[in-house]
């Protein structure tokens, strides 16, 4: 009794901490609401908050009704006696279960001999489900950036519906629930540590958004006026402040998107922000160096605050993959990458003539992939039950001639069969959210309801379409003859 | 020793709990002063956000003079012996200890043999004065909203204090601490389980606020231009991005406002969003739709985004009530009655051209009495110990029979007795909110210190009373010939 | 094995509570920011935005790179038969291990027999490191708050780095670390309670910070037009509602970084916001009320929304210093003293013609030096160990013959020798901030990399230097013939 009044303790403690941090991370939907906001054009704004505000509305209603079944329904077996042996193979690829968060009593983390726990976030139902909706609304958050100033309303309710409810939570399923990226050994002769490692959304959450997003962009085009056949043009947000105010929220959002995972919180907190600093720190500089390289005139070199923040966030999206179990320094140089990739991906898309206005993709796929593809190399034993490419010096073979399946040895290479491993799990992910965005967005197209027509477009969405001018002129203005005195 | 210390430790932990989830609560007096100053003109924006600023500072010092004492000051009851023996009877009414937050060491949660504890939020002396303050200071900025854009800073003094102090304070008594509508099996012969449930505030908060509010916009009048008297005229805010800021640190907040009370905190949050999320919908289609079936043209068909947000705020409001006890489909159940209420009050005070600027009435009032109505119907056994109307198979004559007076089969109606107790207890709250504000408002009307007078309105209040306008003209403006390179 | 599990366990508690406070510490850089932003005019808002983005982010870096170690890096010593046995006296001033955060093994929080802790957080490496970068960046960031609208990019780098990766550390080694403030009677006859005791931050944070501005602003002088010879002119902000947005998530902020400190945190948390709250009216209410006794006509009695909300920060910061350890109403009246000094400061700086846009100077140094020297007055035996001069009724002889060294009865006057001992400090810190900031900003100043020039000043920073204006032209405006209708 004492005991099992202790573990109630313990699971109390558990949820506190992981709604705590799943409050930290809706609040992220009101820094993704700004940092979009500020990057538009002031008869837009309505529109993008509008949005915002829906993905998150809809995300709940979505991932109670949908989503959660997807990505955590499991399906309990039984015996010939009637006796829970255990979850069913099933479920590998898709949850089926707890359709709006029915059947809370079959609810559990205990699984099947030989099934592993992975990703252990010891919420209980509920938790689980609070914790886990804010990251489907994210995704979905970070497509709508990408569509911004000219996308319908009816499209984004559909690829709302859609993102949230099924192509997200099924990739949650594959990387934290009970799916096939957790579980290689059972399928190929891998070591036990090797499984597909996200540990707080750096690829089923930001990559899986960023690709989204840019699958909605090719189909939409770019914004009218943004390029013509020789250059592009720049169209610039309407409120630096709101953007900065939206990135500072990120920021600490990020961390309730690391925390709340629950491990090395102290570890993967200094390690999320280290990397948002080199990354943001980098970019800065590449920005204000490169043209004084190149030659250019002096004026050219800008201090530029955008740059600054989408990078700083694309540090800080690269860590998600790996923050609790990569040494800080690792930690560093994964953001000195992260931003590498988001100035070489903004310039591919410039190049192509993609129009992201919020930099979406290079921001979230960008970093979520770097972050992905570097975790194997940076991470540490002492965290990760497997020390990473930099740090490896081999295996201990009377330790792995125990192993079924690899007593040839196979454990010399673990860290290589880890990054292999993600390399398979990404392009796996990747192939599965282009192909439903492609339909998804296709069909839009098809039928003529993915974009507004260009008269709403130029003149502006937020008056026709919601009565509700971001800056009314009727609200402006006084009757003073002076406004104070100097 | 080691029990002691066990539980010295756990009271820790509660405490960290609320104190953190009460800075969330008082981060929600940033997002009512968003909220309100996007949705006034640009003249009256510094005013609002003195008041609401104002009305934080003021609910510290007033609930730590006063509030505190009326809301939980229980008195001791001593024997012929000296020993305590008990709280006092005389404080079913009204506290009246700990002024000025003194005598620490009186304070406890044990209670009379025959006082079961109703609301147990475990917080110690300051955590549960660092809880509640932040509740009062919440009323007085609904009720602020109500009359935004013409209250003089002397009525706003007065009813301020009033409010926090005394009128809200005394409710709370009544209903979380240790007043008559906890115990009504001590005067009748009800089931004892049957009790005013007010679990996170959505009556002694909200509707207390709301109801205020009412009072003070029909004693103000409309503000100037809102009506003539054939028609309306809709005056905007003059920033959306603020209102929505304002929006997103709301709902934020409401986990703050339920989760401190530390029951079902899992169920708590998921239903306080799920409710929200499905009034904040239903309003938004209601408002589409309705133009449509009345066959106005066309683009009167907006997608408004303040409905939507005040819809939602008003669903989240009706979960207060009861977030912690009702299943999540009764969640989303409520959150569409909410909107109703909503919608129709706000029809309503149209209608009587009652001008509340925030529909701080519709969304507070609404949805507190909508939760409180809803939960009897709702609630479940495994949380509230009673199943709802909607649940109720009868009780257990054999148990009943073994209570004090109602061996007669009361039981068999328990629920039904529980929703005529919330009856009750709103029409109490809702006679002591009026008579007080009815008394405060009418005489600071009658002694002309409710509104400002006409040319101070019209011009704008900030610069005249304040001395800062929201948006200086000095303050905007460069000297470069162009401002990039497109 | 057991009682090492619950040991950890709470570790793991303490550790989350640190990490959640180090988030809302780390999101008053956010309010810094808009705080900021609002009060300067839209011509330099994106300067000051990525001024207070870069702070967090080169706070980050330099902090894990140095200030980390000359802040906490304790040196272990080894007996001759290789066996730690404590820390090096040699770390008095400063510390100097744990650069880059290596060596995480050799961090602890045991000390040298002799050398009682006197400031626990209780958290690990990480933890630790966490907290407290974002100490130094606010330190950072106030400064940065007193050299806005004019200062070069170049000298915030370099005053940036030197002083969150050196300056501020140093005082943080002295007062919350092993610094010789901490342990007086080692080289003094005093009393074992007396100690420098800034729980929060009051003095190594705010009053540094502060302190550092000052001297910046002086070198850097007042910027173009806010002074003539014969009279001063006001410079407006541009955007209220930014920095009303600012002050309300700094006060929220604030509770974040009293309560990660983990001592009475319930205490703490009501301390800190009754402070600010009689600051903030105080200070209200004198710039009402002093017009009107002077005669003024009647237009000049404003309710200033700026001076109100800078007050309430400068109460709250006057709280840091010991709002762990004094009584509700000792809190209120350091608040209101915080407010005098608040306006006194201000008062002189006009008079002597010091520019400092945001009131950095009377706010957080006012504040803090308030705080550190009546917190010896207020303070109680119950929390302290120590009654202050208020409550001070002589020690206990008896008690006072057993102690080494001061057999002779100094104890009769331990809390003067508090207050003394604060007042060494303070001078010891001062000195120190000053001499720094003095050769900082005098060789930037003496190398013209101090000021941008007048032309860019004039025009305005954002253009030229950053290519973003806050509010650039080309956002604005819609292609509708109206915008509602009424």
């Amino acid at each position: 009794a004492k005991e099992e009044e202790e573990k109630d303790w313990k699971e109390y403690i558990y949820n506190v901490f992981i709604i705590i941090n799943g409050c930290t991370v809706l609040f992220m939907q009101c820094g993704f609401a700004l940092l979009e906001a500020g990057a538009v054009r002031s008869k837009n704004v309505t529109n993008i908050l509008l949005k915002n505000f829906l993905d998150l509305l809809i995300g709940i209603v979505i991932y109670w009704a949908f989503g959660f079944a997807f990505a955590y329904g499991k399906v309990k077996v039984k015996d010939d006696f009637g006796n829970y042996t255990g979850y069913s193979k099933a479920n590998r690829f898709l949850g089926h279960k707890h359709f709006f968060l029915m059947d809370e009593e079959d609810f559990g983390t205990e699984l099947l001999e030989g099934y592993p726990e992975r990703v252990i976030h010891m919420g209980s139902f509920y938790g689980e489900f609070f914790y886990n909706f804010v990251f489907a609304a994210t995704a979905t958050t970070i497509t709508s950036g990408a569509l911004a100033e000219r996308c319908k309303m009816s499209a984004y309710f559909i690829y709302g519906i859609i993102l949230t409810g099924f192509l997200q939570p099924v990739t949650v399923h594959w990387t934290w629930s009970n799916g096939f990226l957790l579980y290689p050994q059972q399928y190929l002769d891998l070591p036990p540590e090797v499984y597909f490692r996200d540990y707080a959304g750096g690829v089923n959450v930001h990559a899986v958004g960023g690709l989204a997003g840019l699958v909605g962009c090719i189909f939409m085009g770019p914004r009218l006026g943004r390029f013509d056949t020789t250059r592009k043009y720049h169209i610039p947000g309407h409120s630096t402040p709101l953007t900065g105010l939206g990135a500072f929220i990120l920021m600490t959002g990020f961390l309730g998107m690391v925390l709340g995972h629950g491990q090395n919180i102290e570890l993967s907190a200094t390690n999320i922000v280290l990397g948002g600093a080199t990354s943001g720190l980098t970019a800065m500089m590449i920005k204000w160096i490169k043209p004084r390289l190149a030659g250019h005139s002096r004026h050219k070199q800008y201090w530029s605050f955008l740059i600054l923040v989408d990078s700083t966030l694309c540090g800080m999206v690269a860590l998600c993959g790996g923050c609790n179990i990569v040494p800080p320094y690792g930690a560093a140089v994964i953001g000195v990458l992260a931003s590498l990739a988001f100035l070489g991906i903004e310039h591919l898309m410039i190049k192509f003539h993609i129009d992201d206005p919020l930099g979406s993709f290079a921001t979230h796929f960008g970093g979520g992939v770097v972050g992905c593809l570097m975790t194997p190399f940076f991470m540490v034993k002492e965290h990760a039950g497997l020390d990473g490419i930099f740090f490896w010096e081999g295996c201990d073979k009377d330790f792995a001639k125990g192993l079924p399946g690899w007593e040839d040895g196979a454990c010399l290479y673990s860290p290589f069969y880890q990054l292999a491993w993600h390399i398979v799990g990404l392009l796996c992910i990747f192939v599965w959210t282009i192909v439903l965005s492609v339909i998804v967005f296709g069909l839009l197209w098809r039928f003529g309801q993915l974009r507004v027509n260009s008269d709403l477009e130029i003149r502006g969405i937020d008056i026709k379409l919601h009565g509700e001018p971001a800056y009314p002129n009727a609200a402006y203005g006084h009757g003073w003859d002076n406004e104070g005195d100097f």
